[in-house]
């Protein structure tokens, strides 16, 4: 198992890697916006770092589950990309979610591949069909 | 590992579609009941269905922890059985939770193999054992 | 992979019991501090041992990647124990966050090995430097 799955270990590293950086960036954000802890609102700012890392956590054992099966069960260099994929729609998703609004609507022009999983685009969408009609 | 698990990585991708149908469904409160990100207050109903999907994510690690150890170092079917029974117990609390507190009673009532793992629950038994004294 | 990976496994199942009494005791924290779902404000001790959990949460399958990465491609002994001393150093953060601020100074300076993945701790730090200047 161990041999043959080195390619799926890798991305989950690296994962592990940006998951942990969000989390230091809430870190960060918490003595930025001065929010002290176990407060999470009080700043706009704050609020919308820690949405986006929520939202990252939240999805992360979806995320996990998925590249393991999909990389034990059908092809691991297949699983291996799609892995890459999500990590860097999910890099654009952080950021364009903790910047401004404004911003976030170009992330989801350019994150095709998280379109499924983001609920808030889902609203977006939502948003779009009420005033198209 | 990959050929001889694979019920268990049957079980898991079902969870998976569970885990991200509440996603997208606190996605689709969230445009009903007009909260906007990166806001989780504000609407009770809203806040009871992100409550309800919070809980859900809180124990999806320890769930697939449990499933693939159960599996791996007992007995696959059996490990494969309780996992489609905690399933479909997420399933009577997220959409028990998400309605009416008196609704959630009745959940209460069906969702025994959930028990030990839901918060919530505690806080009842607790308050009817001050009731009946 | 069952057979070589038993004490990953243990370690595993350690912390999987460790993150059920983590959530059990937010749930007995809502009845104490009479919490009503799905609020999770409205008393500072409940803010507190929630946000406590929540950071345990966050970081959980961080740990068990890391875990099981480290013992599959590196050394199991090592990595059982750096997964006991993580699963030391969060009971010692959960207890002393879930207490007064006061002594959550005395849990940081002992929880050497949970700094790098403590966000609240890196406040902590900035705090230092300003007043250092």
């Amino acid at each position: 198992m161990a041999g043959n799955s080195i390619l799926l270990a890798a991305v989950s590293i690296l994962s592990v890697c940006q998951q942990s950086y969000f989390a230091l960036h809430v870190g960060k954000a918490r003595s930025k916006y001065k929010v002290t802890p176990p407060a999470v609102t009080g700043s706009l700012e704050f609020e919308r770092i820690f949405r986006a890392q929520q939202n990252c956590v939240e999805f992360y054992p979806i995320f996990l589950i998925t590249l393991w099966m999909a990389g034990w069960y059908f092809n691991q260099v297949f699983a291996t990309c799609l892995g890459l994929v999500y990590i860097y729609a999910r890099h654009l998703f952080f950021w364009g979610y903790s910047e401004a609004a404004k911003k976030r609507t170009v992330v989801s022009a350019l994150g095709i591949a998280n379109n499924f999983l983001d609920e808030y685009l889902d609203l977006k969408v939502a948003k779009k069909l009420k005033s198209s009609f």
